[in-house]
């Protein structure tokens, strides 16, 4: 496919064009599909998520899809994160990051992305300009373009400013097949990277839980690291993006999948002192807490070490580690290895941890 | 592709299942990403959109995609509308009907949809439970299936009981180019049936404007009646249903991609008489009110009449009608012949006429 996107477009310093600036303010009728709409989408969303398809203005973009025998992926995602900026990123880069690692994990390539805007009435035009500058600036980091959108309006009160939807499609190269069910026992269990900086960078700006804590959010596109790894290794059995529930809730759903124990060193899962310690002051157990910038993958026993070694040359697997292992025994149960030699199951958490984290 | 969804499915009657049961409405937890996220799918979403893509449970749909030489169409709407439910249907018929329609009106047949809910804590399970089986329903009769999701909760008041998102991606036949820059001066413009009763039905169950009117929203899937015109021609040059701002916005948006004037009689776009009298009575022309189940059409004036009697052959064109043309002069603008033998513009609306109609 064609990347049309203006590398050169300047994403920074937004200043809201005209006929915007006569609307300092999202007002109902800019989702009303009319005139006020029609603005937002030509002088904004265009602009700045420029492509071929999306200038089309049509409902629906229409692709030419080099599937050449491969598979095509699938996946959506809202994000209703809470503050909609917080340290290391905002809740449009979180849409785009968030989109493109779903599809990323499967072995996909993403290549396109849908993004549904809910406005409150009253959010800052600024605001919304400096978000979807952000979203356009995360698509064209990773790769992909924003092809099709849709912009709704509730009244004042029933959002928090705005909620997005991102979709997105990608191709699954033919022989590729990474799935939650394909975990054999003996897999090694490898993480990307530090875990927990994403939950704790947004509670540290949440209101009324404001500590002092220098941890950036984790937002990245994964799609680079791993394709680093499928070509290390043909023997990815499953990957996820450890978002929500973190580590602990990506590993049992996994082993719950795929009918196997997982047992990892709980000392070998890699995490920022300061993260660390902001969790035991929030009483959180960083592997429950948030990411939005790391996988875990099961790989082959044989193919870890060099899935290891192209993780790490990666940037964003820079802190990779092999933490554990798939095991034929308690099938569907998780157990961490603790510092003083003993074991605990880590189970899948019950409930809510971090609201509105992503 | 096979449809593996359970044609026998029973749909009425929905009880809250074990253990949602020990929850009567949605708590934060349920948008945790943890076990009671995942009591959600698996008791809800999993059992009445069955399918193999959502039962294997990543995050991610893989899907083998017949394109045999044909286009992607991928498309996303997020619905919002208020209240809930109203005659003739509810939010998640709504969600399925949108999108199946914004992939139909380009030639593709519709196949994959997903569907991403904003749910406010609060939100009764059985609420939650019935809308999710009139998707089911929906996207059963549409002959699609909803393969992959997203469920994020927002606290109380937040939001409106639930947002929905829904993306859909289907198949453009190799031949098939149905595009709003298409339409040629001399195009037949056709519109399928009456238009303005979705708006209306809203609006007579909506709080404060509560009046005495018998019309049930007409949500419905597009993607049959498009298949039998497309049987019937292959010069439909553009296609789109008229949601928001209604058929006076899709002729505004298609006159102006596409450079042509538009002319239609008044008289001929039909309108049930219960319509007009609703809309006197409001202010309105129902030539702006939103529909959720009628599109409009321009085809080569020598296959509109094919086209015109395959739609009247259907049941969701029965009330198809020829009502005037494209046009090379005045590009970019829309006229209507009025009773009296004048003319007048029908503009582009500006703001918003019907808040939260879809």
């Amino acid at each position: 496919m064609t990347n049309d996107a203006k590398p050169d477009f300047n994403f920074e310093g937004f200043v809201c064009p005209l006929p915007l600036r006569d609307y300092p303010q999202i007002v109902m009728g800019h989702g009303s599909g009319g005139r006020m709409s029609n603005d937002l989408v030509k002088h904004l969303f265009l602009p700045l998520f420029d492509n071929a398809a999306l200038r089309s203005l049509n409902d629906q973009a229409v692709l030419a899809m080099p599937l050449d025998g491969g598979r095509l992926a699938f996946t959506t995602d809202s994000f209703v994160v809470n503050p909609l900026f917080f340290p290391g990123g905002d809740i449009g880069q979180l849409a785009v990051h968030g989109t493109v690692n779903d599809l990323a994990v499967s072995g996909a390539t993403p290549l396109y992305l849908s993004a549904g805007f809910i406005l409150e009435e009253g959010l800052k035009m600024d605001t919304l300009g400096q978000i979807v500058t952000n979203m356009a600036r995360a698509a064209q980091e990773a790769g992909v373009q924003v092809v099709t959108g849709d912009t709704k309006v509730v009244e004042r009160g029933h959002g928090d400013g705005l909620y997005i939807n991102t979709s997105g499609v990608g191709i699954v190269p033919p022989g590729v097949d990474i799935a939650a069910q394909n975990i054999q026992p003996g897999d090694a269990v490898i993480v990307s990277g530090m875990l927990g900086d994403h939950g704790v960078a947004v509670m540290s700006v949440r209101e009324g839980l404001d500590f002092d804590v220098d941890v950036a959010s984790d937002t990245a596109p994964l799609n680079g690291l791993v394709a680093a790894m499928l070509e290390a290794s043909a023997n990815i059995h499953a990957m996820r993006d450890c978002t929500r529930g973190g580590l602990a809730a990506s590993l049992n759903e996994l082993a719950q999948a795929s009918r196997v124990g997982v047992v990892f060193d709980e000392r070998a899962a890699p995490v920022r002192p300061a993260v660390r310690a902001a969790c035991e002051m929030l009483g959180l157990d960083p592997l429950y807490v948030a990411n939005e910038g790391k996988l875990v993958a099961f790989v082959a026993r044989a193919d870890a070490d060099a899935v290891l070694a192209a993780m790490r040359a990666h940037p964003l697997g820079a802190d990779a580690a092999i933490i554990g292992e798939a095991a034929a025994e308690h099938p569907g149960l998780v157990a961490a290895r603790t510092g003083i030699g003993g074991r605990r199951v880590v189970d899948m958490p019950l409930g809510v941890l971090l609201p509105r984290i992503c």
